[in-house]
């Protein structure tokens, strides 16, 4: 039989809701797992001493009085308030510090019976400063992408089946990439950012880690992201895919390129539809204007601590508090007035294609512990809209690379929906998904 | 000698920085108003017990070191979390509830060497549910208007110079119209709502209450709000206003059709051009739009409060979270593209103008304590503009009544600086506006 631990959310339900499992059993799993493996992956700041005794109180609830998420252990990133462990933000200036209460997003989780193992380390407020100490667990030499860093590793390395992240720029789609694993930033406002450190007001956006997409449609579940925009396809549906390397094209790296290509060609082999789609011409600006953006907001964000901390607060913080870049407020309202553009100019498209595919990352994890480049994830933040890292096997490199599936603001359950019948084919030739098959034990 | 309680916070300032006051006599002095008048107004739900203390400490710091609100006593509202203070949001589910760190608005004033004396009453969670047991300070059978009822109270009666409060639809501007005070609902994203009860994530807006257009200012100025947008006047510039009674005034009462059209008559007898303008058709749609982007965010703001405590929650609550408004999806994507678009027309119609004048309530505040109808706010918050209620002395009805001035987004810093200019024009008859005279003592 499997170990507990290496199950996906979906199947451990399966096996608690008949009865062959408890979560104690599978909580006792995860954290034998995170012994073995965090010496060297680093991926947990915290670990809960009350899930054990949480499992417990579980197991012994009768059928009817239990939740969605029953029994199941996930990582929580270290930028969401929780009240029973400490919130450090990987900053020097949090360490120890411990809310009063969850973050409304983790409370949600815990309400319909999920188990917080822990806190995941984070590159410092999810922002700049300080980087994760994490290691790939594909490679411990490289990152596993940042900032959602020990989130990601935690997952892949099968230390939980789920685990929340965050996205500003790319802080949940390229850790995903990276890693090999589902990722998930649903559209913008749709689930609480409250009780989560805030960056840029306009970007926070609460995501989450499976190893496969039914696990990602679950928690999405939970946040009741269930009512689709559009119309969800059959089950056998054939699809139709809009596909583009996006304006930053320039900088794709041939696994990344790859990727997309054996995407396109595995569908095509599906019997899907897939046609290169064309962007606007202003799109080249979403970077700009999303780090514009970003910067002038984030000189909100940590303003106070700025005032209080002097230089023992990372000079990172310092410089969006003084507008070290010399972004002006016509340039902050020109990149507003872009975004809103594009956002509808984007949407029109998305809805002329059952969901449009894009790069997740420029290429493989780079070597080291800095996070990586945003430049094909941020874009999508900009434009609010739900993107979800897909894993493609057979790019031959040894590392994972994924594909981003997108789809108009506000449609995630379609999106969820069509990506489950995509999911199977991009992954197909090595079978599983890499994260739960062929890393170095 | 005037009394201490009755300065405003510039006049405070300028005592405290030449030695004829110290903070200790002015905090003494707040707290005395409180004892004397809070059994009937009902302002303050939690009176600190350092704040006497935290003065000495501030009367002890050497000239060099004392920050730009030095001794100031503030107001906050009850849904700003404060770790030496509860934080109730005046829900029955939050009694005696303690934060674990200041939120950053707070703090940034602390900082500056603000002393905050209390929490002040709100509608709970500055949404809806129970509402503030806050009187208007100019009669007693009226409301101050809501949700952020105590703040405007307490500064209009004179309990403190400032106050912090947030605006969601018409949370700042409405009730500083009814108590006759200064109020500032600055544009989305230029102070940080981390620490702030979330309602709706696209409005919720820290804002603040002065009885004089300097201690707006100054507050701006603590918040790093001073880059205009477009160039200040000099202080004797005559200025070109745009005058709208909005795509609502059919919903306006006499007295506040009287505000905007003696402001108007008193502004072109000072010299100023006044000119009515047309907003275009579709602004009709704001309100709803505004409410239908509320009730759908407000959902994901309360989910896990109606998941954990049922009945105990108020019904409002539950009515957002269950939309029982049955608002779609696609209405809210046309409420998204709606704003979007009308953000950009309202931005360029006001850019034709130093400012924009409008009404800040439909009329007086009304009998009891429900907090008001936010019909004139909402939609300025939805196109995300900085608002200023200004007080507008001589309408007869014996009750303060405000305009709004308005200006494009991102123009906060001129919009104070032009509105300093009318400021005195528009509360000329009666001498000082309303709220530091003629009270019912």
């Amino acid at each position: 039989m499997i170990e507990p631990f290496r199950l996906t959310a979906t199947e451990a339900r399966a096996r608690l809701a008949e009865g062959s499992l408890t979560a104690r059993a599978l909580v006792e799993s995860c954290l034998a797992r995170i012994a073995a493996r965090d010496g060297d992956l680093r991926a947990w700041l915290a670990i809960s001493d009350k899930a054990l005794q949480e499992a417990d109180r579980l197991d012994a609830l009768p059928v009817e009085r239990r939740g969605l998420l029953h029994g199941l252990p996930i990582g929580v990133k270290d930028v969401f308030d929780t009240a029973d462990l400490p919130t450090t933000h990987n900053s020097p200036l949090y360490q120890g510090f411990r809310p009063a209460a969850d973050a409304p997003s983790v409370d949600i989780l815990r309400a319909h019976g999920a188990i917080v193992l822990g806190k995941t380390d984070t590159t410092e407020f999810a922002a700049a400063g300080r980087n994760a100490a994490t290691a790939n667990p594909h490679d411990l030499s490289r990152t596993p992408g940042g900032s959602s860093a020990g989130s990601a590793a935690a997952v892949a390395d099968c230390h939980v089946p789920l685990a929340l992240a965050t996205q500003t720029g790319g802080s949940t789609i390229r850790p995903a990439s990276f890693c090999g694993i589902y990722g998930f930033k649903p559209s913008a406002g749709l689930v609480s950012r409250e009780g989560v450190k805030l960056y840029a007001i306009s970007f926070d956006t609460v995501g989450w880690y499976g190893r496969c997409i039914q696990d990602i449609a679950l928690l999405a579940t939970a946040y009741g992201i269930v009512e689709p925009l559009t119309p969800p396809p059959a089950p056998d549906a054939r699809l139709s895919v809009g596909l583009t390397f996006g304006p930053y094209a320039d900088e794709l790296e041939p696994e990344s390129v790859a990727a997309l290509g054996i995407a396109a060609e595995r569908l095509r082999a599906a019997g899907h539809a897939v046609e290169t789609i064309d962007l606007p011409q202003d799109f080249g600006q979403l970077d700009l204007w999303h780090r514009t953006i970003l910067h002038r907001e984030g000189a909100q964000a940590f303003r106070n601590l700025a005032l209080r901390h002097g230089s023992a607060l990372h000079d990172d913080f310092h410089h969006r508090v003084e507008n070290r870049d010399g972004r002006s407020l016509a340039d902050l309202k020109a990149a507003h007035d872009g975004a809103a553009r594009a956002q509808t100019d984007f949407d029109a498209i998305a809805a002329g294609y059952d969901l449009v595919l894009a790069p997740s990352a420029p290429g493989i994890a780079p070597l080291g512990r800095a996070p990586g480049n945003p430049l094909f994830n941020a874009m999508w933040t900009l434009l609010r809209v739900p993107c979800l890292n897909l894993p493609v096997t057979g790019t031959g490199s040894g590392m994972p690379v994924g594909v981003t599936a997108l789809a108009q603001r506000h449609d995630d359950a379609a999106l969820l929906a069509r990506a489950a019948i995509l999911a199977p084919t991009l992954g197909a030739e090595d079978g599983p998904p890499p994260a739960t098959a062929g890393r170095p034990e």
